[in-house]
């Protein structure tokens, strides 16, 4: 609806693959929806994952024995976090929605986007404890895993070879997003677009542009251990 | 045993660390035993976690739409992967074990080890179908995950708000290790070492260098569904 705001967290290296596509397809639905929408193209903006002592402008907290987590949260505070982070995180607080788009790789997202939650999300900015989980602070935002996969859907069925693709959202939905107070929507997923049709993959644009036209009408998932695991 | 080959990749910023003491025990645990140990000391090694065309050295395969996987397969075959990957594959080749130490990140590993994941474990190198899981083209090695937790064990435990720890190892141990064929020993965990006292922080590396004592001597996980969600 008009006036929300969506960002789009992309991790791929070339604009003409699938999530290339799917994120384009995001990007004109919502906008004509009157969404104002946001991209950080990580690979685009080369996008630094490594958690390192560079995350923290001036002077340490303990430059003894270097913390990751207590220098990051305590630089956050002072107002001395690095520029990218500063600027992600100005994203992230202005979102409604998070979307997330990318290939699988091995059970999990890219390491540039792995890198993305572990530099942005720094505790007194997404939790704070006890501000974690259902009161985490950044409730009240939305956010839905979109991605590729290289297996079929048979692997990725329960009881199939790679077991029930929702085991693997464990860490991703429940770990990084309901930690931070984030409600979560249905993931979506493109099982293995590399061994289909061309037409099959333009289905697959047409099926993410029609769920957006009704996205702002769902309700998250129940992210407890039964959705995953029952 | 004497002769057995070992490789720890290791990622903490930190040499004064809980990690970088662990990665230090095994060093000389192994050592003393007669192994041979090699470390990849990844922030050290400021290891490059993102996946790009830096990865190929020459012409890519098709340089109309890149695709990582199958860009890295073509140039693995060809012995045109970058050098920094071909130096940690020959590590990987030679290793009877391999240990992974580091602090958990959001229900995972820091995205500087997904990288080395996403980057070494090339197609053709550890698996290619329909050589996956048990027949893996890394079978005939060990995979052990050792690491710090910044929640407590209640929190990780079955029933707990994090839900049980095993929930997260799946996509580690499961979903890249014995993808590859490689089999997974028992995890080792340290909870929460920053909220507990020196003494407790001391019994923690001891037990770990006891562990060590013996390792050759265990039976790998069945690392199946039911050892993860039982």
């Amino acid at each position: 609806p008009p006036g929300r705001k969506v960002l789009i967290v992309y991790a791929h290296q070339e604009p003409k693959s699938l999530n290339g596509s799917l994120k384009s397809v995001a990007v004109e639905e919502l906008s004509k929806q009157g969404c104002s929408v946001t991209v950080s193209d990580l690979y685009a903006m080369q996008f630094e994952p490594r958690a390192t002592r560079n995350d923290i402008v001036g002077c340490l907290h303990n430059s003894e024995e270097f913390n990751y987590g207590v220098e990051t949260w305590k630089a956050y505070k002072r107002g001395g976090l690095s520029s990218d982070l500063i600027e992600e995180q100005k994203k992230v607080q202005e979102a409604d929605l998070l979307i997330f788009q990318f290939p699988l790789y091995w059970f999990s997202m890219p390491a540039i986007m792995k890198g993305w939650m572990d530099r942005v999300l720094v505790q007194g900015f997404a939790h704070e404890f006890p501000n974690c989980y259902d009161s985490g602070l950044l409730k009240n935002k939305l956010a839905l895993f979109s991605f590729t996969t290289g297996g079929s859907r048979e692997m990725y069925a329960k009881g199939g070879i790679s077991g029930d693709i929702r085991y693997l959202l464990w860490p991703m939905q429940h770990g990084i997003m309901h930690f931070c107070g984030v409600k979560v929507l249905a993931p979506h997923i493109c099982f293995a677009p590399e061994y289909v049709s061309e037409e099959k993959r333009k289905e697959m644009l047409t099926a993410w542009a029609q769920r957006l036209k009704t996205l702002w009408k769902e309700e998250p998932i129940n992210c407890s251990p039964e959705w995953y695991f029952k």
